[in-house]
């Protein structure tokens, strides 16, 4: 086990009705600024629910942030919270509208030129933001509990990530009510979400914690038997609270501590959904099978753990273990509705070339080993054609 | 799954030569009391290293907090702190001290009278305390991640429990290295405490929260796997690692959260400790057994999920797994060394009928239902002598 720190000071409010809290949570007196996406929140009445628990308060409103939340978008909102003098945040909507949010609350007090320049960027990690909370209503991203945001860049097809201790929320209300109404590609494409930022911190290679093995492992198999049950019941709350709760824990930073992690499968995915525009979980759900297949002997005895405490898999040779293991992930993720093969989204072959020239050129050091080379990209991603 | 809200905003500096970071973590220009019980971190070279840390802002000290701290000991410290106005308190050494340590920090700044108003009693729950910090040494309590304490009331043998958001130590350092030269008994007794801590969280009724479950039975199966090996080889790191990780785990909230606790066995065993003098440990793995058996109905579901997850039993009929559940609990214990017999400890048959007569005046309420009555606890203890 490697040496860690855990700090996650961010108070989740969790449960039925949760979103009448608010008033106790927002900072007495802060002048608030409400930023979503579309129009789902107002058609699923959380939008409503946010209002009446601030009548006292009214904030103001910035909307249309988008999926995948794009820098030329916040940049809007930045102009306004400078502008207007908004001293809190409060995002609503699922993942892309939270990292939207901690973008324009890091960069509404960026010092520097660009506040781009904080992106991917060690040397200007944001040390300082507005304070923010959220009304998260998808289960996916995790980013209710973490310091981290992924924005995209449209005039460069660029989709980095950002991480700080300031851009923890100060608190997130997490109904799962508000989850009922999920079209089905949002309810799957968030499990698969989960699934995979679990497996990115857990799919390496063995590091003397078997307790971190243990509680990623138990979110896995929780979402394995959780996730179709919510599509077959959309409307059961324990199915959704358990969903919700799974998709937090899996990117909170509790699993990751003290272990080595991967995130090439993310990295790679990343640049599908900024060149090609496909789901974030869609380009997961591509892309991890290939990083399985791929990295089959240096992933070898966590592979066979996988298969053994997720599947159930305690038969055949380590080979035969490890390529039913593999086949029993991309089954889940096409059970839920989620294609895995780059043909599926009419992704061109070509995509392998370009997306393994892109990564080299951002110099990413990609796997547990951080040695992963445009080869390998190359090979992962021609496995998934 | 119910509602619930999670809060943790502990900074965890976990591994070896972590000591190392306090001068970082400790506010600048803090007026430091050192509060710690015996010689142990003399003989072991953690008093050093901390001193050794804090050179350029050397702390006062405070020593001979007891195990089953005192609230007559920590009432000192308090006087102490209130005449000299230290402002920052760091507790060296285990759960005994942070916890004494957590009292003196509440009691310095209470209000009221008599601080031991504080004790067990909703309507005086500490409002403000002296921030604190730990360098924990002996996996057990979970003290060193939540914001409870349990102190002990000499004059009437009373042992009772706080707890505030303000109980919080700002940071908790776990150096792993510094529990190698604990003796067997502590090493056995941190074992069974943190084991029961996930019991009183976990062995209640189904309440549809399958991921606290699976969390829950995580580090329960860690405990098991690694707590003999601790003793089998002290100086193994990897295994304290995991043993101080699980102990930090088991109280820290996570698994507690949306589900009923229990917490009955730590009522009983505390009024054993208080009128007998045995460890905390030694009294939770007396009662651990009898409170499985005398609630056999009531948690018979999850006595049968324990069973079969923990301990992979999956053979005869319901009441002979659970029988076999029940029986390699208590063995596990005596395998670590924690005897399980009230006889055991020489505590006569006596203590039956005064454990319960004793708790139905404290008007506790006991178990996940809140309702075991005085029968019920001289049932659970008969089952023990």
């Amino acid at each position: 086990m490697d040496n860690f720190t855990y700090y996650n000071p961010v108070k989740i409010v969790f449960g039925r009705r949760s979103i009448a809290q608010l008033p106790r949570l927002v900072p007495a007196g802060a002048k608030i600024l409400l930023t979503y996406g579309g129009g789902s929140i107002k058609r699923n009445g959380v939008y409503d629910q946010v209002v009446a628990a601030l009548k006292k308060n009214p904030p103001a409103e910035f909307a249309g942030i988008e999926p995948n939340p794009r820098y030329e978008t916040c940049m809007k909102a930045v102009e306004r919270v400078r502008a207007e003098g908004f001293d809190f945040l409060l995002a609503i909507g699922g993942g892309s509208v939270l990292d939207g949010t901690k973008f324009i609350a890091a960069a509404s007090v960026y010092k520097g030129k660009d506040p781009w320049d904080m992106m991917f960027n060690p040397a200007r990690v944001p040390a300082d933001a507005l304070p923010i909370g959220c009304v998260m209503t998808l289960p996916a991203t995790g980013s209710e509990m973490n310091g981290g945001a992924v924005i995209t860049r449209e005039a460069t097809k660029d989709k980095l990530a950002v991480r700080s201790s300031h851009l923890f929320p100060r608190f997130s209300i997490l109904d799962p009510e508000t989850t009922f109404t999920l079209p089905p590609r949002q309810t799957a494409n968030g499990v698969v979400d989960a699934f995979v930022h679990v497996m990115e911190q857990y799919l390496t290679y063995p590091a003397d914690a078997p307790l971190q093995d243990r509680q990623a492992e138990a979110i896995l198999l929780t979402l394995v038997e959780e996730g179709p049950k919510a599509l077959a019941e959309p409307w059961n709350y324990v199915v959704r609270a358990s969903l919700m709760w799974c998709a937090t824990q899996a990117l909170n930073g509790l699993i990751g501590c003290g272990v080595p992690q991967d995130w090439a499968t993310h990295a790679i995915g990343h640049e599908l959904t900024a060149l090609y525009g496909i789901d974030h979980a869609q380009s997961l759900a591509i892309i991890l099978p290939g990083m399985m297949q791929q990295q089959i002997d240096r992933k070898r005895a966590k592979l066979l753990q996988y298969g053994e405490r997720v599947w159930g898999i305690r038969d055949g040779d380590e080979d035969a273990r490890i390529d039913h293991a593999i086949e029993r992930t991309e089954e889940f993720f096409r059970s839920l509705g989620v294609a895995t093969r780059l043909s599926d989204y009419d992704i061109p072959a070509s995509a392998v070339g370009i997306v393994a020239e892109r990564l080299e050129k951002r110099r990413v050091p990609l796997g547990e080993h951080q040695d992963l080379a445009k080869k390998d990209v190359e090979e992962i991603l021609s496995l998934r054609v």
